[in-house]
């Protein structure tokens, strides 16, 4: 049993409190949601334990892929038991079609499909609203070496893969994601964070409806609706599974 | 003999006109500056001449290098002959040194120096304000293939080497520049453009007084001296060398 100790850190979406474990922290998910570096703000009805149970339901799935997470237990509703990590302070962005940030620096139309798998770093820090860099400025930085950043990119694109493979089955376009990788003690980089409609682009094969944040960012309506279609056709799919 | 024909079309700092050549172009340089994203305009005396004289030098010593560039003939103070190149729309930054976007973007302080040499490739489209972009996107918009992706930043650290061996000469920190491939009827990807103080920052080393584009887009002042130096210094060094 691990107890609830107090609180680490609290973010926009999650707050990470210590156990008596050193090496353990518990994660709860807050229905708060954020757009556009904070500058949107609000929350929906169940949208924590929407986002706890998804990430659960993803993190397991691509354990058994062979991809080590940081989940270690589902607690309750809200709450997650996680093998603390030193999060490096990159998003790892992956995206199969353009959209978002991208379709704009680009000026291409969203919705684009790329004839390559796109990954963008991300520098995660709010100040400087999470600005898109390089792997020169990552090692200016100082937060990845290069064999890191080898091994990062090597596991943000197998795990886009497997999320691609589960998604299809699910008939929903993972259109783009982002991941947060971290270090254990010994400095294996591992999945922390959460794999969530909040953190993906997910769009219905058949309706291209938006069941994702852009639902949230863009005032589409149905927020909470959309999270409940990805739970549960992620359920259905990863029951026939078994 | 090559005779100026119609202007092909005109840049906010030159002007290219056709010859009776069709692989030849005349390059005019203006006196005309333009800064962040063309927001801010002026223009100040000798510019143009100034430009031309400081490009011919530099592309005449990486020529000396075995650098290919566009470079014929200086024909008068204005103007240049030059090969005709399809410009690839990406700016090559070189960074040795944190300064202008690239200390704001990272948040950290201009003249930190980098222990890696620093490329970034922004998409040089005026509407899109020139973004950063990363080699994936390079591959997205199709602009150049990974091959030639390759072959341009082997080029840009090469260019990058030599003309730090060059600055060094004339007591000047190569704090960064851009430079702008294009590529001859025969795929061959050579250096085109200009290298200038419009396109570098340099620093005298002793006293870090800017000597380029910043004392125009920061009102510095002593906007042509600057240029006037690093052409004095320049033209020194080089003549030393012979
Ligand atoms: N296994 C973990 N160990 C330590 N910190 C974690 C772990 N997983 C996620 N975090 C961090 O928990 C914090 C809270 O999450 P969140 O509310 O999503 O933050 P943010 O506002 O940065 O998006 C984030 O800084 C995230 O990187
Ligand atoms: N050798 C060349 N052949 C064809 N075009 C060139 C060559 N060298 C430079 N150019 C192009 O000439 C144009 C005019 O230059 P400039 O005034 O600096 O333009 P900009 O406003 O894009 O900075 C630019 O589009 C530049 O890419
Ligand atoms: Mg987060
Ligand atoms: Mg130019």
């Amino acid at each position: 049993m691990h107890t609830k100790g107090e609180m680490l850190y609290e973010g926009k979406a999650k707050q990470i409190f210590l156990t008596e474990d050193p090496n353990v922290v518990l994660v709860r998910y807050k229905d708060d949601a954020t757009a556009f570096n904070a500058q949107k703000r609000g929350s929906f009805s169940r949208k924590g334990e929407l986002n706890n149970a998804i990430t659960t339901l993803i993190f397991k799935y691509l354990e058994g892929k062979g991809v080590e997470t940081h989940l270690l237990e589902k607690l309750s509703d809200r709450e997650q038991l996680v093998k603390k990590v030193e999060i490096i302070p990159l998003e790892m962005v992956v995206r199969n079609y353009a959209a978002g940030s991208m379709a704009q620096r680009l000026g291409v139309e969203e919705g684009t499909k790329s004839p390559v798998t796109i990954v963008d770093i991300c520098y995660k820090k709010d100040e400087l609203g999470d600005p898109l860099i390089n792997d020169y400025h990552v090692l200016f930085l100082g937060v990845a070496t290069r064999e890191e950043l080898d091994t990062m990119y090597a596991l943000t694109l197998k795990i886009n893969s497997y999320l691609q493979e589960l998604f299809e089955k699910m008939n929903i376009i993972l259109v783009d994601f982002k991941i947060e990788l971290g270090r254990l003690s010994d400095g294996t980089i591992i999945l922390a964070d959460e794999i969530s409609p909040d953190t993906c682009r997910l769009w219905d094969k058949d309706t291209m409806k938006k069941l994702d944040k852009d639902r949230f960012r863009r005032d589409l309506g149905e927020v909470t609706e959309a999270y409940e279609e990805i739970y549960n056709r992620l359920t259905a799919v990863l029951e026939n599974q078994i």
